[in-house]
């Protein structure tokens, strides 16, 4: 197999990169300067050299602990928890949350063989009960799909008898959005938690 | 700017990736083994120190002559002429080519300066004198679009003094697609072009 080919076989292994796509991509590296090919290469390298999973949060970090957990300003009384890392970044992004996170690495889903065991289930419970009271509120930031809804009624069923208050996010309208194009179960939802003006 | 921020940034620089992809790709080769990410990156420094331009048609190769132009069972006597390299592996993947290929390395377009010199057209005129009639025809296959078009006729009136007959891809209906959606230019040119059953 050629350079050209095994680049190409790579990049195509990549979520939402076919086959056209990566030679499409292969090309334009191609034709471009071999300094930019290069400088690429050398961030994969970095990453696969640097980066790790925080020891406390399972967030991803480039030190034995995330930015987030070692920030002395964070609200240590508050723990929102999301599927995955990334989601970590999302809500970070708001710049409206002030408080710790925990990261499950993923949701339930019988089906496809992921029960508690392989989430970062066990972690998340040593450290609502290590930190003896110092975290009130536990924040469910699961997705809003079936398998994340799951993993929320069972995450509360686990959390609530250690102490915390355990909430969930808001599910309604989303911002800038025509009600005419929001699901009916969106819409039901709304009505059910809607608050005074 | 953490290794995360270095490599997503430079995902964003390749076609098509937007920064919310870039992101996705790199959150994606995190939760994968490192090993993945290292190949990846092992690919493209391979890309880099490996691949360069066929002396002879100015395809991309890993040696100092592509594969097209030293295989000894190729009809010398036809010239496929093409804007870019990777169109070399659309018309290779129909196997229904046997002679060899001149890569321009773009069109003429006058508005974004590019004029004959910056193409790989003295080579080209070259090759053909130097071949001393050996190349009986030369096949344009540029794109249909007005520069492929009116670079087309420039290389027709530069190549037909030195001998060769001088051709270009079929104008028509796409296989498989319906008359309802063909645009009416490409209708007119199928029926100017039509041939008997």
């Amino acid at each position: 197999m050629s350079a050209i080919e095994r680049l190409a076989q790579e990049f195509s292994r990549l979520p939402g990169i076919g086959s056209k796509t990566a030679l499409r991509l292969v090309h334009h590296l191609m034709k471009g300067s071999k300094e930019d090919t290069r400088r690429l290469a050398s961030s994969l390298v970095d990453l696969a050299d640097n980066v790790r999973t925080c020891r406390e949060c399972g967030n991803f970090s480039e030190f034995e602990a995330c930015d987030v957990c070692t920030n002395p300003r964070r609200d240590r009384t508050v723990l929102c928890v999301v599927e995955e890392a990334y989601e970590v970044g999302v809500i970070e992004r708001t710049g409206q949350y002030q408080g710790l996170f925990h990261v499950l690495g993923g949701r339930l889903s019988p089906l496809d063989g992921i029960g508690p065991e392989e989430l970062n289930l066990a972690s998340l419970l040593e450290r609502i009960r290590g930190s003896e009271g110092e975290i009130q509120e536990v924040i469910l930031a699961t997705n809003a799909s079936v398998e994340g809804e799951a993993t929320s009624v069972f995450l509360d069923q686990e959390i609530r008898p250690l102490g915390p208050k355990v909430t969930r996010l808001a599910r309604g309208i989303p911002v800038g959005s025509d009600l005419e194009y929001v699901d009916g179960t969106t819409i039901a939802q709304a009505l059910a938690g809607r608050r005074e003006m």
